[in-house]
């Protein structure tokens, strides 16, 4: 049985999703034993949405969840809305005007899925882009890993990856694939114009059919040879580059 | 029954570890199901270093490892050594001399504390420090979540961190704490000096009587209004912008 409904739980992503009204709310249960200023929080916004709060016994939160750490808190809602990257394609200018878009690649992980997305709404990305297959999507999980995050986030569904970036490319965006074995380093890239950062997967980074749209392959410093960095930590660090420059902080 | 040798499982902890040398084990255990190259090299490593590595049945390991995912490999060994952060004092010239320091004020996620080790040994930390208490330690979990880069780290135990902070600002060290309401921006900080870098903790921060002690309270820009950075992406980016800064990468 496929169900049509998302289970969200966890206060952040309860909270967020009600703030961020993307979704519709079929209910939210309450565990009896939570109270205090959070669950009041999220009662008051739910009886203004003209949303029904159940108390319940915390045990049934334990099984819908399967024993994840609730907190007491879930919500039966609709599935995150998403759109097409084509929309994408479509909201950039002749001049391609300074845009700053996510392409993450085959983010397996939620984990590092919902990190990037909170760090790109931080960072402020516009446009933060998924591909449909290979990849973990907008799920409850990357809600919950994103503290959150991801309710206000516009995300949208890449079918084909290469081909998106070459239509970004006839805009005038410049493509930035970022790549362990990248002939030029981060920090001695122009990033401060439209710019799409390609974000590879954990294990295979971007794939060669991708890399081949990129203009440029960039690597992050590594000063060991013993590892890598982590999927979410590069991400951060590449964007909190493109925002260093963009804002034209000095040095 | 507190065991007096640690549990090492999964590829990267137990390969890093044999290449480190920083531990002893007392033996290796390898799934009979899992043959492979990865398992060739380890088995080669551990035969050069009088190792013994033993075929066992994988459901030995599911019950060693508490059903974890241990990849076919583990491993019983002595504790990871750490050193008294009083002797980076004393390593320090009376200049301050240009030295990287990164200390954790607690980290409580095992998962944090392993991708910030994992990010420090790739930007060129020096010294890495973590408190004594209030912190995860550098246990088999934080070496398996660092991918095994904690395995080649030098890590200094904290006893009394604003004790210590005194110490490093009287050797020449400039003390900047991450802080979500610190007053002045990363990017405008200068961190070509003698630096130490303290990153707090997923809940609160830096702790005021730390906070005290730093010469600058420093915080990550933030576009939007609704979170904040996880832990390791916030100590990633600011890693990285001293890293940036002190290679004289131009703009």
């Amino acid at each position: 049985m496929k169900d049509k409904t998302d289970l969200l739980f966890g206060f952040h992503s309860v909270y967020e999703a009600l703030r961020a009204g993307k979704r519709t709310f079929s209910g939210i249960l309450v565990s009896k034993k939570r109270t205090g200023e959070r669950m009041e929080k999220i009662e008051a916004l739910a009886k203004e949405r003209g949303i029904k709060v159940e108390m319940v016994d915390s045990l049934i939160l334990d099984k819908m969840t399967e024993f994840s750490n609730h907190q007491g808190i879930a919500a039966r809602t609709s599935f995150f809305p998403v759109k097409s990257a084509m929309d994408v394609v479509d909201r950039i200018g002749p001049d391609g005007r300074p845009c700053f878009i996510l392409v993450m690649e085959n983010i397996e992980d939620p984990h590092n899925l919902g990190a990037l997305i909170r760090t790109a709404i931080s960072a402020g990305v516009e446009f933060i882009l998924i591909p449909k297959d290979r990849s973990a999507g907008p799920s409850s999980t990357v809600s919950r890993t994103s503290a959150g995050a991801m309710e206000h986030a516009d995300i949208y569904m890449i079918t084909n990856t290469a081909a998106l970036l070459r239509a970004l490319k006839e805009k005038g965006v410049w493509v930035f694939g970022l790549d362990a074995d990248g002939d030029r380093s981060l920090f001695d890239a122009d990033l401060k114009g439209p710019v799409a950062l390609v974000i590879g997967g954990e294990n295979k980074g971007v794939r060669p059919l991708v890399k081949k749209e990129c203009d440029f392959l960039l690597s992050i410093p590594n000063k060991s040879r013993i590892n890598s960095l982590n999927a979410s930590v590069a991400g951060g660090i590449a964007m909190y580059e493109a925002l260093r420059q963009r804002n034209g902080i000095p040095e």
